[in-house]
């Protein structure tokens, strides 16, 4: 097993970096705190011995060797970076327990035939630059680096600007490495474990999202003087679309969602009707032909509900992963670690996306999922307890172990 | 006659400071270009001869003696203040149209018994602090000076320290001043006078509003892994109350509005649902048992939504004017002049608000206004013809003339 009280204090460290206003964090990727957690995350690898790479994207490989020279490494990680207003667990678990885990090793002298990488993806998120998992993204050839480096926050900054001011730009070329298999440990971020009653989460599926990015255009016009047949009102369109994206989540249940984090309403005065409405419809089922099926829907309902108000309107897919199938290899090797621990287990299908469901195209990968209060996570009063990560992080432990070859 | 060239040349040399991005203006109220606006009119001012009086709320007060020392001065003015993407005509009109008054009493060799004091209110577009008309609002003692002072914009800066900061915080008491009549002169900022083909509004009354701002309480949480029966949705309940207020207004027509010019999501981030937002409803009618009803109504239904969502919901009123009637006299003076100028006029009601609302509680008042391209306004393509404004000038001048006494 491994050392629970360990974990807990690096996780507890970790998070007075970046803190929030309510108990949890904001450690946006590429901000100053971003960079300083890296750097106490740097200074834990360098002591337990592992060496460091750096690859285009920023994101970081902290290796521990392998006996065998020719074996390709196992890769365990998550992300360190943080929604604005996010909690202490979500990404950092999973990769202060990978760290964890190589910690354990050094204790119990265990050497693996495969080498073993802790890493930290860059910009899991999602929430400064989208779209989400990134940097995983480009290392699955996903994306092209030039795509990611032109990503704007809302500032208008771009990450290759921003990826350089932090000083973590490395030199490795994105998506070089080849996996043996990767693992990520990962808190529920959903209410199914905690209300079955279950330490561990099996991830067998992730389901598949779509991020739709509308832009409305109306007419600038005085709220007062504007009399209502004359309105070009681009805010209605866009309660409409929004109570319709609802419905069509309702009627895709069950098994599906949809929502709207995001919205910017130009020029954002009390007495001027928007001329631009820009929000972010999230879509997200674990049914390939369901997701398209939604989005044709919305896209569709979007421009007639805009054409009825005489309001333009532009979407653009700012965000897509198609639902994943995890291995079913390392899946079994989760559950099968999890029975052996004794610890209470169901397969789980992730609500939200992770680095693992771009892993999953070039290696085999799974994931562990741990419960966490209330279901609640994207919210600085995420929790989780100290046995739940230490759980989670044992069956990572024994999943990885069984994988890298003792 | 006033001299249409020379206000048209004094409107185009404004518009040059505080540019906008599409050939308006952005010079919001206590920003640097308000400052650098202030300086230019204050320099065409005391080439015309006026002396400057400045109160505590950085409204300045231009005046041109009159022959009797007992007389109570004719106040003419109104803002130049902008929205954010604000035309070159709204406000700007009416100060530099009293401006042209005097420089054409100047001309003419013309002296009034009563003095005319040139005005320029500060902060009546509330785009950066609400309420709108909030220098005036002091003026007539319908807010405190510490309200006023307390009042934030969006960044959290407060009306007193910028106003400071701009260096244009005079030493007047506000609201010390006695009126013998106020007038001021603007563009309709609607679409009847260009419809109806006049080029003169006699404005006989003004509509009443409420802001009423909604603070929704809902909880952040992810939108992936979130089910949709456990989401505490505030951005759906924004989006039902939106609608329903567009209902409310539709259902009381004719002669009445309501919109949602102003939203802010938290944290806005793509893949959490908001915890709260925050949005202001604008409704305005000129019937005062209509406009309270909306807003009873509005509140109800309001509430009704957040709890059937489980949402929270606050509200409070951040601006307010009842119905207004303008002085009887001096309306019959406007529509004289016009007739005595041989230009078309017709009454109306003004749909936004104005200082003339607020001076209206202290003094005989009345407006004149004229007609603009589309009734846009709000919008930096808001535009007028050069002899509209002209027209509208003339006709504040003859009513000005004959109140002011020559
Ligand atoms: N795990 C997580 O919150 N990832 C961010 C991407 C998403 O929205 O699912
Ligand atoms: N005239 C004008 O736009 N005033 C601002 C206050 C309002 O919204 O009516």
């Amino acid at each position: 097993r491994v050392n629970g009280d360990r974990l807990w204090d690096s996780l507890m460290e970790m998070a007075r970096i970046g803190p929030g206003v309510a108990g949890g964090n904001n450690r946006q990727t590429l901000t100053d705190a971003d960079g300083e957690g890296r750097h106490l995350f740097k200074t834990w690898c360098d002591e337990a011995g592992l060496t460091m790479g750096v690859d285009k994207m920023g994101t970081m490989f902290m290796t521990r060797p392998g006996t065998d020279p020719d074996a390709l490494p196992v890769y365990v990680g998550s992300h360190l970076d943080t929604q604005p207003t996010g909690g202490k667990f979500d990404g950092v678990l999973g990769v202060l327990s990978a760290l964890e885990v190589v910690r354990s090793m050094n204790d119990l002298g265990i050497k693996t035939r495969h080498p073993i990488v802790v890493t930290n993806w860059a910009n899991e998120e999602g929430a400064r630059f989208a779209p989400a998992m990134l940097a995983s993204g480009v290392f699955a050839g996903v994306h092209t680096l030039d795509y990611a480096y032109d990503r704007k926050d809302p500032e208008g900054k771009t990450y290759g600007e921003e990826l350089k001011r932090i000083g973590w730009q490395g030199d490795e070329e994105v998506g070089a490495r080849k996996m043996h298999a990767y693992f990520e440990y990962h808190i529920e971020q959903g209410p199914i474990l905690e209300a079955e009653e279950k330490q561990i989460g099996v991830v067998t599926h992730c389901q598949g999202l779509w991020w739709l990015e509308f832009t409305l255009t109306g007419r600038e016009a005085h709220t007062g003087s504007t009399p209502m047949a004359m309105r070009v009102n681009a805010g209605l369109a866009m309660s409409r679309i929004m109570e319709m994206v609802q419905t069509v989540a309702m009627e895709n249940q069950p098994g599906a969602v949809g929502g709207v984090g995001q919205v910017f309403f130009s020029p954002n005065s009390r007495n001027v009707l928007p001329g631009k409405v820009v929000f972010t419809v999230d879509i997200r089922t674990p049914d390939l032909a369901k997701l398209n099926a939604m989005r044709a829907r919305i896209e569709k309902e979007a421009a007639a509900i805009c054409e009825a108000l005489g309001v333009g309107c532009s979407v653009e897919a700012v965000g897509h992963f198609d639902p994943v199938t995890f291995d079913p290899v390392l899946v079994e090797r989760v559950r099968k670690a999890a029975e052996r621990l004794g610890y209470s287990h169901m397969n789980i299908i992730s609500g939200a996306g992770h680095d693992a469901c771009w892993a999953a195209k070039v290696a085999p990968a799974t994931m562990v999922m741990c419960p966490c209060v209330g279901g609640l996570s994207h919210n600085e009063a995420e929790d989780i307890s100290r046995e739940w990560a230490a759980a989670g992080a044992d069956v990572l432990f024994h999943a990885v172990l069984e994988t890298a070859e003792i």
